[in-house]
């Protein structure tokens, strides 16, 4: 099951807006050096709309090669088409990849039944162990929680969700009704702490790519049971959350469209 | 400081739709054997914006008389006037309550400077303990946080917020800004066990109306650090919050709106 | 059949935050001899939610009186209480209002089913004729188009419907369906010319308050078939409105929550 | 100037989820039979962001050529990235579209400085004609005014704008400040009469998919002052959009998911 502090690692890029490989692995290493417990490469702190299929491929072949199996690498390959989100999971985990992570279509609002079939037509083409991604920040909707339930019932292939909703009570849901069966895992960093208190797996936070060490105390602090210590690390992730991390996300968003 | 577990209780009516002073008492007793810490008289399931001021005040006297000091009671004095907030908060301070919630003007959608004078106007003309009401759900908005902080810093006579905004990062930022200071409460039955895990010093629940019990067993397992306990009872929570309560909640304003 | 352009007028204070009769007498005598078709009283610019009872009788008596039968007068009766939106539009008919016009209950979001029954029980207890008040804005939700038709169908004393969606669609689907049976008002003044267009029969806009003249004219220049000078007037209030209309709203709520 | 009907015409698929090119090329003949001013190819019924890079040139190329030069084709290139959108613009100019029509990025929600770059960027990159595309139902956001005026303004390439925000206040304002330099063109079916009459010089709607023949009708009965009729037509297009189009986009939808 996966478990732990996963880092939506941001994807480097050089003033010609090219991937900057020597950046990516830097970064791996940084990362790995941090006591993270793996990676989310493209995720939406990895600018995945913004990136070209070759593009994508190119970054997880970078990442999985520097990694080399110290820690798990888990793929983002969602595209709005379920065709290209089924080709590029299928080439990600020849790449190396030990899991994928697959935002719901974006641009459009797709019915329960048309998500429930977009990931199923995904699961039948592939091998890959598959974690769902919901971020209605940036798709404008939730996953129905009947989707997913139905879909983690179905499919042993779906291993776990990442909930960037920011509601605990998604969250709580998630973990009454599927909690012993797949990984959630909480994905804003306001609610890594609430989200362990009530079974949460761990977390995927953007929060991580500039406090990588503090989500690991948090995580480590919860594990021995040191609830005073894990409370405050939340406060102050609280803090940087909102100033650092909303002011990092929008930085990362202009160098793209200026380039 | 305002601590445990509070009930916004419903009020009743009778078949001629006036308030059911019986009925009403019943509750009153009803709560207090459950154990709850304290009542919340007027809230959102105590349906205020659909009764007069002269029915406001006639609950407060109800609920004052029946308590008769066993446990505080908090009285909502809301109008989206000014002029009638402070008129029914003066009131209520003679009544007896031993303070007073007030959610913001309701319809339209005042500027944080709006809402900043119309608190302070009411804090000016009163003497009586005030905390304030996040509820966007039925506001439309939520009250900046820099208002609240700037309200509790001005003025000892705040002394709580309940924060039905549904957002941890929300109830986060007011226990690390403003939770040595003034009660903050949770105001939605998923966020208790969350909420008293980052340092929250109560909960104010609509959940309460239905299983006064579970929420108190809740917090004493929270405050003897059965963790493990609290956890399993806020799953427990979660679903009767999802199942009942939204059904309750219909249920009372369909009721009223067919008088 | 209400026809024609109608100011919702606003309601003036003095210093002391009490109702400025004089003030309000000439605001009368402006607008009619602005050429204006009739008087809204007590609606979203007459600042409604902000006065009590009292004061609400207290204006619509001021404008009853000074308006004199010179034009209508239509007076807002809401309160989010059913029982007392009927008492004050039972005095309001005593008053000599020639009709009244009610917001649905803001702070809840009542069901369909409750709107119906809270628009029919105000119907069945009172004889005035009723124009409903759809503001979306300020209420949170819009009233659905079945209730409306249903009101519409069963009670002749619905007259006329002010729409404040701001959505053409909507009022096209208004005038589709009820357009022949009663009144269908454009509620906001980006809307006059297009709903006209459309068959609706007049308009109730804040933009009036500033600009009744350009109103009135707009108005017959559409009845007079100069479609190229409706147009240019209505572009002409397109930029007041987004830009005095505005200002002005919130002039007037910060005015109020400075009391 | 761009001006009349133009269809956003869907693309057609077989059983394997392929370009259906026969149905395509018979599309392309029957909306030319119907009297259509021009088509739009790969709009949102074109679903373009479910095909990929090379099913839009090939949609772009059979259109083209199907379409000979008898109607005016506007293709539909956009992507999240810039990188990608400038090279499908390019590729569609090469293939022979009269203009192209550009959504901003979707996913993400790009500041206004970052939107002024986005398309300053493409501008600069190529030659072709460009038609901003403001569709907040799927992009979750607004593409400010100020945007749209700033880039008119400096950048001649810009040609129109199709306004999709249902908001006639919003068209009214693009009329009044850009209506004579570039074309403004309704989005959605029920502003269709209601835009022509404050200026606009044409619209592109998903009706006409289904109902070709009628918007034409609607935009000659405009053309030749035969208001009564054009007022009737719209007020039947708007149930038609209502039950049809919304109902006809979903199926389009499912259809795609379940490939």
């Amino acid at each position: 099951m996966i478990e732990g502090i996963f880092v939506p690692h941001v994807t480097p890029f050089d003033d010609a807006e090219e991937i900057n490989e020597e950046a990516l692995r830097e970064l791996v290493e940084h990362f790995i050096n941090s006591g993270i417990y793996g990676l989310v490469t493209l995720g939406s702190n990895g600018e995945f709309p913004y990136l070209s299929y070759e593009e994508r491929k190119r970054v997880l072949k970078i990442v999985v090669d520097q990694t080399n199996g110290r820690v798990p690498v888990i793929g983002g390959t969602a595209f709005s088409s379920t065709k290209e989100t089924i080709a590029l999971t299928k080439e990600a985990w020849d790449i190396g990849v030990d899991a994928v992570i697959i935002a719901p279509p974006y641009y459009f609002k797709p019915s329960p039944r048309e998500l429930y079939y977009h990931y199923a037509a995904i699961i039948e083409a592939t091998d890959v162990p598959i974690l769902i991604y919901n971020v209605p920040k940036f798709t404008g909707y939730n996953i129905p929680l009947e989707v997913i339930n139905r879909l983690a019932e179905e499919y042993s292939q779906i291993i776990g969700i990442k909930d960037s909703s920011g509601l605990i009570s998604r969250i709580g849901e998630l973990i009454r009704t599927l909690g012993d069966k797949i990984s959630i895992l909480a994905g804003t960093g306001d609610l890594i702490y609430p989200a362990l208190s009530l079974g949460a797996h761990g977390a995927v936070v953007a929060v991580a790519n500039v406090a990588p060490r503090l989500c690991v105390d948090l995580y480590s602090a919860f594990k021995e049971k040191k609830f005073e210590r894990a409370k405050r690390i939340q406060l102050k992730l609280n803090y940087l959350n909102e100033v650092v991390v909303k002011r990092y996300n929008q930085l990362s968003a202009i160098k793209e469209s200026m380039n």
